[in-house]
């Protein structure tokens, strides 16, 4: 790659690691189609490689590569993973390398038969049970979590008398967040973290179970929703049906905040509160916290557009478009010199002149993380005639780093470390900034009483964080040369 | 292919043909890459091939290949494509076939060296001057009209001075829409047909000059808007610098009403007039044509957005989403079977459950030309909880094939020429079902004197069709078979 | 795939599985370039998947797909693979299925750090002790013995003192075939099974060390044979030098005859031995054995050509081309139609007419395992004009399956267990048809009292055969599904 | 690429340009299956890029690439060629660019349909009438001499009643090498320049009529030898059968002699001369000619072979393997500092150093062009242990540029241009040097008064070669980039 091209593709975002979706099938759908279809609902959540395992009556079959699922699968290799049972994944992910190894459904070969896992989330005890097995004598060839639970799994089942009791022991065990997917030989079994960091839903499809980390992809493959995947609870789906363990349920569920102000996608439905009413109603609230004279609302698209409308509803400031997107912008690069022009280039995003020009503009963002966007957005609305801009953040400061599933930022990467809201303000060019109150989270949501992790504004961890972690040792291993 | 899957990328909409972008370099800024820049902008003029040619000092070099624009190119290439002028080219098509052969630019040694087309159009004379010229011993190696168009150039360059003569004595053979740009080796030459059909604007980066279908191309690239190429000009650009050749403006231009409608960048400003102002207008003008009681406004994505937003704006009912679309879906497909299932699926699009369950919905979309989409949107919404959806169509009906450089559906394909409004109403499952008025385009376009090509609604076509072509006849030659 | 077309690349050949490279690095050359240079002469010991691991400072980096030396590596991907230590290799398999995961390196992180492993053989006890294993709780994520090997390694390094110790206890447990390679983070391990079943030599390539299936790679990278690795030894380089671990020495070595009849390149010396002295001594032996009065010497290309030229030394009968081989011949397919006809195809071999035409021909093979493919050539010979065709094999008849690290045919596809020697003769259309003696097979071998590995001719397993092979019981698992 | 590799593909011999199939089929056979295996025999002609067009029933389809044959065709792509009439054609080329738009068959529309020509040579006034077309307002999107015959034949077709009478005009004013396939919508026509330079033989499958470069294609997909197409002469099959045009037949023909000595396959037949039998003689001419006392005869594979078996024949010297070839290196590289070392690295060719050691060696082999290859198998020779090696060249020296279709050394490059044979001798190391006298060249042949071209050798160009050409004038144009 030429050094003189900086790519943009990095939009300064924290990233979520991974979509799961399964499918305990019973009916004329095959569920590689199935899975198919949700990965696709899916891909938001990862975009570096995919995959899908099948399970035709105890042999397994996979299929997994780099790439989007539009990419690595087409009709000949669907319709070779015949099968009752499938188990799909989509990943993103700096953690583990993106390499070809690392992707999932990871399948291994153990005492039972087969087993495949797919795995959304971040284990904190990972890197002290890897030593802890290696010491033992166990071996590792991926660099990712789902290996140490496949591991553990194993080793339980040995002395227990079913998967799901080994599902069981494996999470006395382990810590952190996951949204898991075992497929066995017979069964299909799915698992949240007590805390409930990531989300797991649960839909049928006529006569058959599926599983998805998001409604979206129940919608995107016919299902009709069920119910959620309570936190801590593990749900086992076989040729008896469906049956729920509860043992892990006890604690207090936490789930990401930071799912619906940006991780998930508008159309979802997480643990009861719609994805786009939260993030209307965060508009409304802003317009209540920040309220401003401005001629529009815009929002940053995609993720501002849905608190835009919402402000626009609650302040009465029209709504309007005022920023485009292209779509057809994947890994692209443009020249530094194009950059530094006195016009600046407005590749991926660009303004309606005819819209902005000699308005006041009220500008709808989700949250700001490293501060090396908003900046530029609002200098190209500037630049497009815009009056005023004032800008709007549908989250509180992000301050703290992220363990449990997402990429991590170390606090220097977070502007909201270093600067004070004014100095953010001033470095964004905006003409005022306003940010959601942290108090009003659970306002976001419809639900005053509840609870969720809201760590990355707060810095309050609901699962402890282990102290290699927090200094980053976690070390790297083996790394394919990719082509 | 197995023939049980049915690709679901076909929308039922006309496609626009192609997108051309040129830059007369005289600057730090690469040529070839304004021009990546500047296709990637076009992407949504044609996605199926696309190149760049360049010119360094007379000799010329070129790369092109079917994919998109993100897929074709990568810095390395882009290295290679040294030269102070270029053009470019995004292809979508169905006649001439989608094969690599035809794609664009079209590079070809004749007398005066080697000169490069990028066109955007479709020449309707292109059948009987192939003919004319294959009868004095012409050969052709694609099918598309550009190649045409080079033979008539290297021609008339013969006995002219110049290679703009040549294309002046070109303009006076060809008829139909055509959007050119012609590098020859020391010379950028843009000219747009006398009716103006396709859209051709030129902008300037520092001191070079950029031709490009939309101004949206401007922007990516950096480039300023300096005024459209005028219906039947000529533009020169040379090392003297830039000259207009006017001897074909004398007529009537009809540029196409449609750009506005569906095939523009809701960012693009054609011919003076901003595609989303119209769009938004069209909504508007809906809203005092068709008015009705309802609870949420709710475009289909993309297109239907922006009249959306006008219609609330008239109308005072709130805008909402209510529709999220999958972008990651490019040729995907689906199994029949899990089509015809009780629910339908909801791979591409998406309703908001939560904001439309209940409600009284009125519902934009840009066009109805085949009816095949309209109806399973419609019914989306049903199935999500809508209490009432009205359709309004921010466009007439569509009625007759086009002949000027979008793909052509026939009569028979047109369900407007099949059935009564009420009729597409009653299909569409809609509660109520409004079209713009064919009167009210001069106002959606807020230019009341204004002409432009309405054709497709109105069989009104300001350029001659010839028989062949209306019959269809118009020959395949031969064919590549692709991997 | 149309099965109306019939791949013809099955030669009816027994196949070896698989050719290893490693080197211990001082000096200027990086191991990477010699490691491609080396499995490039391999080539011929497995063609469908390769990689190299190479060791940087503790730090293990690979690349491995499926596909030739040639299309895998190019010099980017080379230049990638920094690092003192080296290890490669090429693979054929049927047994473990060919598939991307299954190729070699295996790198894997254990408790000691991560070892990279290159095997060429079979275990015959690697199903026992996978089972065992797994009772334990480990996990496989492929299905090759190599990965057994790993497991044991990792196992035993926690209770012992040093990456050789391991390999010692190791070799304790495993048995059947092996010339193995380890790469530990600071040592390079060379260890071949007590019976040396397969080969395995040690090069000087300035100060580095250099190991190799066969000296051919050897000359390749431009290292010079020191001395062949001895059956039971274990060789350990690192900064210390070289070492010598002769525990498991003690045995009777019995390496494979059918190395220097048809599996190892003619210009390598196995053992002492020249393979290609070895075959034109079979050629000398068989002239003796079953002389024949004819006009010409023929091989068939390449395998039979060095027992035709030691034929015609001993016979007098002059030697000759006879039959072309087309080296662009890969993956190749013919439709069975033409196949039929009248005449046969001679895709891959051709005789030279001119030079076959009335005369009395003795035809060289290597050796008769299915009977698929003598007859064929007998069959075009006698159509291209030969007066007589005369089979002489450089080999006893075939009779037994190999469980040792070559693909195994079961005793049906065996032509020897269900024919006699005249009925093969008859089959083939040869007018008379001699084996080498399986007497004479020390002889080849210019080395009177030497033990070797004869059991495909004799029955003679030198090392015990599990009854679960025996049975072929030895289970697939896991497989992914290659595009 | 990196530049510090060096490729070692280039072996310093002159390329031929290309080879051509084609059929007009009446049976079961599918034309585009014969040509498959017809040009997988002629692959050693030209390996940079192939292709078939089919014509059924007037339509022609096509499907070209760069590779090998092998990788260029698959069953998928063979079934969709259905169609009576082929021609297929395999390229290597350094003139007119290795790239994709130059590859064979080139497809056109003309007046009269649509034709495919596979063309072998190289026109000596292409240039010329090319300028001449241009001025005319001809355009040519490649730079291959094809492009210009197509022309000639479409414009003439116009003036004509038949397009085998423009071939026949076309051939009046073509000069140069052409061994020449068109297919017509309803004909296939074969024409051979006067001279007939480049070979061109008929054959016949079933009913079928077969024309390819070589014997040895006909051979690969079962067809028989009919004869010869002779020097001049024109060919035309249709559905009436097969007519013979001999208006062009009346000057003195002149088959190029470097066919015999290097360019066609072994197990090919020219002109009626098996090229194997020639090679042999010329290794009997040699021992005659330079007799030395030796002890092995060795030939450098694969050319060199057939000669070493003549000569030891002739001189009783025992024929040896002495050279092993790798068959797996194609386009490999090395690394210079490997390639400096006080050993060479003996990747493609590398001693059998037990049959050389201590021996006297005759080295045979079939040119020294640019001599930058026998000095290196010489001296690998010796370090193998050779005690001497004398050195047989089976050809006169090279001491002219050839312009009749194979790629042209400019004098400055050839070895026998800038040394005697002595120098030749000493700068390869050899002990001793022979070339095959010129005056020996027709009984190489095993035919006195026959007419060739030897212009190689003695500069007696049998067609004029144009100023232009002898300047290396003859222009390059459009290049595109390839990835």
């Amino acid at each position: 790659m030429d050094n003189s091209l900086v790519f943009e593709t990095y939009d300064g975002k924290p990233h979520e690691e991974c979509g799961v979706f399964g499918m305990y099938g019973k009916g004329e759908v095959q569920p590689a189609y199935a899975a198919y279809s949700g990965l696709l609902a899916l891909q938001h959540r990862g975009q570096e490689s995919c995959g899908i395992a099948v399970n035709d009556c105890g042999v397994i079959s996979y299929h997994k590569d780099m790439g989007l699922v539009s990419e690595v699968f087409n009709p000949k290799i669907l319709n070779k993973l015949e099968g009752q049972i499938c188990v799909g994944h989509v990943r993103y992910s700096t953690a583990g390398g993106s390499v070809r190894n690392n992707a999932q459904p990871l399948v291994m070969r153990y005492v039972k038969g087969t087993i495949a896992i797919a795995h959304n989330g971040n284990l904190t005890n990972a890197y002290e049970i890897k030593q802890e097995l290696e010491r033992r004598g166990a071996m590792f060839q991926t660099t990712i979590d789902s290996e140490v639970i496949a591991f553990l799994i194993a080793r339980e089942r040995v002395v227990t008398h079913s998967v799901e009791e080994a599902v069981m022991r494996t999470m006395e065990q382990i810590s952190g967040s996951y949204s898991l997917l075992v497929m066995s030989p017979r069964k299909l079994i799915a698992a949240r973290d007590p805390n409930g960091f990531r989300p797991l839903c649960m839909g049928k499809l006529g006569e058959s179970i599926v599983f998805a980390s998001e409604t979206c992809a129940l919608d995107a493959c016919g299902a009709d929703f069920v119910r959620d995947v309570e936190p801590g609870e593990i749900i086992v789906v076989d040729e008896n049906g469906v049956r729920s363990i509860q043992d892990f349920c006890q604690g207090t569920p936490s789930p990401c905040i930071f799912e619906y102000i940006y991780f998930a996608r508008t159309d979802s439905v997480i643990d009861g509160v719609s994805v786009y009413e939260a993030r209307k109603e965060a508009g409304r609230l802003l317009a209540r916290q920040h309220p401003v004279e401005a001629d529009l609302v815009v929002g940053v698209p995609e993720s501002g557009v849905d608190a835009a409308i919402g402000f626009s509803e609650e302040s009465g400031i029209p709504y309007e478009k005022g920023i485009v997107k292209n779509n057809y912008i994947g890994r692209t690069f443009i020249k530094p010199t194009q950059q530094e022009r006195r016009r600046s280039v407005r590749l991926k995003l660009n303004p309606l002149v005819s819209t902005v020009q000699g308005k006041r503009i009220v500008l709808l963002d989700d949250s700001i993380v490293r501060g090396t966007t908003c900046d530029r957005i609002v200098r190209m609305l500037k630049e497009a005639g815009a009056k005023e801009v004032h800008l709007r953040i549908s989250s509180p400061p992000f301050r703290w780093p992220c363990y449990y599933g997402t990429d991590i930022p170390s606090k220097e990467e977070l502007i909201a470390c270093k600067c004070t809201i004014e100095e953010i303000g001033k470095i964004s060019g905006a003409d005022s900034i306003g940010f959601l109150a942290v108090e009003s989270l659970p306002q976001m949501l419809h639900k005053e009483g509840c609870r969720y992790c809201d760590a990355c504004f707060t810095g309050n961890y609901p699962a402890p964080i282990p102290k290699c972690m927090l200094e980053g040792k976690e070390g790297r291993t083996c790394m394919p040369i990719e082509k």
